[in-house]
């Protein structure tokens, strides 16, 4: 196991400037205050990292800035798609010369291909990669990734060394870990859900790409440590807080803003992304951001915000309802 | 063409009293009225009619009722869908017995079976019924029945007269009538989708079981002649309105509350559906009523209510996320 | 804890005689059977139990046969959902009567509800049960049951104790947990989701219903109980193996045709299902019996196929593609 | 009327070179081909145009030949989406100046998008282009655009003129064209599911994107001017014979290929495409390619394959069944 990619690697968000350029001197910064708070590699140019919004030359420049920051201390592992085979295989070049300890590519978007198109893609980079690959399963945004078609990859093709996967399907985890190790042992398994971490770890996953390690490292970290050294009742706790965490930032708002808005609050300057938000966006963002303030203060990260957190409540639809009754005849009185 | 099932069936909502039970009286008086506004025929126990939500026993009886109050005025689709092959052959032998046209058995529910075993379902039922049967797919709460067992049932059983297709996926009905036509012209095919009817009696089906033909017959029957005489702008036209009340009736509450309530302002006693619902739907629906009672209204079928109709207009997300803002405040004021 | 249901229950079929009515004295040997391996619980009229393709005076007999035999020996947690509320109502009643320990009620399906609509189906029927209810949440066969739903439920109705849930998702689970146990402490999670049983029970299930406990109580038990003695490395291995059993039996057949054909490999006289196959189905479930004999041959639970069991391998799909390309040039001489 | 875009405009296929460059030459002929057969207007960079799959500088030098090219003979939709708001409105107007009619820009795909993500997203460019807009809805590759979006960008963006939708769902084209039609009578509505032209042209449609055009543009544009004529008997024959044309070259291969192997048929040389194909997928390549050869000879536009083309058939799947169980017992018998 000592060879195999292990722990939790960051899917870095990247700060921009006032101008929307990446903003360099914040992205370093950035760099070494997650190195020195325990991650064990980094992942830019992935999902959280918004590989999509930047263009070819920016991806370029992210993982020329980080591995040169980086230096060495830890693994990381670039995100390497590009609009084909050509361009992708291009990027693993450059991303081996600057010594990237692997690549990670993700399934075909847009298009949805057959398993036979996807092996097919993978097959093509493998074959022709200098560096590492693992191979990186989002069905939610890319073409799903099945397990004879991880099995056969990891058969045919040596560069191939492990997939990160995000599906959160934990029996999906243990079917590719089933089908796999026995021929590759050296395969590393990764999960992108930290809803999951805890269950994952145990099953027999390697580590995790999780993007809540970019905004609370301390506590990504430490899930994983008490989680390996068996201490499941402190493990436990740790990861229902961690889901709370998880939860606020994906599902409040237009992914990765909630992961954004949270990065803001720990004291990073990470600009506003640029896919645009609307006005009834920005209020969202806003109620998620002093939700995420009280939810970060209660692990002691910053301070309260200013009136104080709410004890936790609900509210009842039906009541609800009444309030929405009265608001809906307000605007249809509007309307006439 | 004469043989085939043809013309605008209705999917009968069920009257029940104040104690819940069948209301035979209204239910005789709402056939009699279906017919004198011109349906071509009636189609009981449908999804329209809650088949699931009345005991076997009671499935029976609506049978009983309808076919005996139609009384060969036009012909009969029963819905004979039971627990298992056994108890819907039965069925079909009973409701032959009573002088339907033919029965439609929906594809099984609940389990989703591959094609195999839908076939293997319906070409048991078929080679033991007495009675014509008529498929029926409703991909959207029971196992599809794709093109290629439509065919393969087509070809094989006799007593399979047709479908009744509810996806409402066009080029799927041309995809069916393509590959069965040939060999059975016999064969029928309605939709159960009110908002392509028009443009589906185009490419070639032959009618349809339409809820709105159980609320607005006159509507319904006029597109079905509008269409079939050429009379394509008016037919058109005709054919928003109904999208319009279908989209009204279908979305605005729990299936088929909307078209209950419609019924209701038709002048039926229709009674409260097995359904419970909670306050918050009560006032969904009751903000229902009277936006199809203005529909209707302006259709020249009933009254519009007090207070008159409001002009369309709507309001911007924006601007409702100012006021849902305020409204956000004040629950969090109280809930503290 | 100690009044929380927990353990294995046991999603029983329902063994059929040669006129597929049920086969009662083979029924009872099945239940002594099960609780003499330590299945913790009967769960008759589940999934499984395909309660759906029996009739309503099947289902009352089935739950008659069940508790008698079981004879208060391990508590039964009766599936009670039918037609409407009334009659579930009726059915609760009579499950009461007999001395059901609680029923279990499936999410309205067919029609698939709104939040609003589950909660007032379960609070209508929680309102006028005299005995308790499990909510049974399997979205992919009827409505789901939220998170937030669940949470009102088990606030507002005490008879509400506890939520079998088949979705297989962990952190669901885990949300569900952090929401409702710490205002219903007696309140119970079991999962329907054999794959996951370990890290279910590690993340704070109490326990499940589990499918594979009807083929192969000893193991589903064994599973239990090393999870809950912190043995993880034994349970990791054994659950990876009921996973293999699991997948066998759930995806290579129509379910649960599978579970049957592995029950009869265990001695039972299961009778055919009442869900027809077609030959092309028949075909596949002998090929699936020979799967099955070998993994319950290499658990030491029956003996080997006549001829062996072949060493695990796989096909390559491109291997395949050249054979099937025969295939096909042989069909397609035919069909000239 | 006059002033929409109305017609069939072709998503073209970009020829590539045997060292996967773009072929200038051929394209150029390529578009002089679709012009002389009455294509209304060309629509490059789309998702036939395999967009994803070139670097930003081809997609710019694609549509400079294509400009050049057609030379003001016909309008050009051009395809304008890039990696991010200020990227794509950089292409605005570059293809402003290279004098396209207007571009037309897909949603946001990759990450799913809220309708107010969506909303803001194509705000933000409209705002700042100098060139027509028409919205590209897609929803099984991209995020979804809902009506109440379309309407509300039609409200606020006079630059926004019109939706390219592929969904295939002609209730929804309604529902756009009903609530936005009104207030901007310019706005066009194009759909790109060539399975239904006929019916969405019929309802209101103002003509299509249509990827069946780029290979049979003789078809598809007389299918186009049949159904404005009023012709509905030939039009109805000749949508049905599209579908059948359409269904074979979407279904059979991973998309775009099966188009492309088309148009290889039509005499184009278009090169191999840039996502590698396993050598499964060659075979089903090699079928389909002799399928279409028929179905293309039967049209008149090819001659038959040698061998010659095999009556309509289909292959039962019991009978299949028997077939393949031989094949799988080889398969067995060499795998020990």
């Amino acid at each position: 196991m000592s060879d195999r990619l292990n722990g939790i690697f960051t899917p870095n968000i990247v700060p921009l400037d006032d101008r929307s350029r990446i903003n360099e001197p914040e992205l370093r910064k950035y760099v070494d205050w997650l190195i020195e708070r325990g991650v064990h590699g980094l992942y830019p140019n992935g999902s959280t990292g918004e590989f999509t919004r930047f263009t070819a030359e920016e991806r370029r420049r992210i993982i020329e800035i980080i591995t040169d920051q980086v230096s060495g201390r830890v693994p990381v592992l670039a995100g390497a798609a590009e609009a084909n085979v050509r361009e992708t295989i291009h990027a693993c070049e450059h991303y081996h010369s600057l010594g990237a300890r692997a690549v990670a590519i993700v399934s075909p978007f847009y298009y949805r291909l057959t398993q036979a198109g996807v092996f097919a893609y993978f097959k093509e980079i493998a074959d022709h990669s200098p560096i590492d690959i693992t191979l990186y399963n989002i069905p939610m945004f890319a073409s799903p990734i099945e397990v004879a078609t991880v099995r056969r990859l990891a058969d045919q093709c040596p560069r191939v060394v492990g997939i990160k996967d995000s599906s959160g399907d934990l029996p999906h985890m243990m079917r590719m870990i089933a089908a796999v190790r026995p021929s590759r042992p050296d395969f590393s398994f990764l999960t992108g859900w930290d809803a999951a971490l805890m269950p994952m770890l145990l099953i027999g996953c390697d580590g995790g790409t999780n993007a809540t390690s970019g905004v609370v490292p301390e506590i990504t970290r430490k899930l994983y440590d008490l989680t390996l050294s068996g201490q499941l009742e402190q493990a436990r706790q740790l990861q229902y807080r961690l889901l709370h965490l998880f939860d606020a930032m994906l599902y409040s708002a237009e992914f990765p803003e909630g992961f954004r808005a949270a990065l803001r609050l720990r004291g990073f300057d990470t600009g506003l992304g640029r896919q645009p938000q609307s006005p009834s966006q920005q209020l969202e963002l806003d109620a998620l951001a002093r939700q995420l303030q009280c939810l970060l203060a209660a692990e002691g990260f910053t301070r309260e915000p200013v009136g104080g957190c709410p004890a936790a409540h609900s509210v009842d639809p039906d009541q609800l309802a009444q309030i929405v009754r009265r608001v809906v005849d307000e605007i249809r009185s509007r309307a006439h």
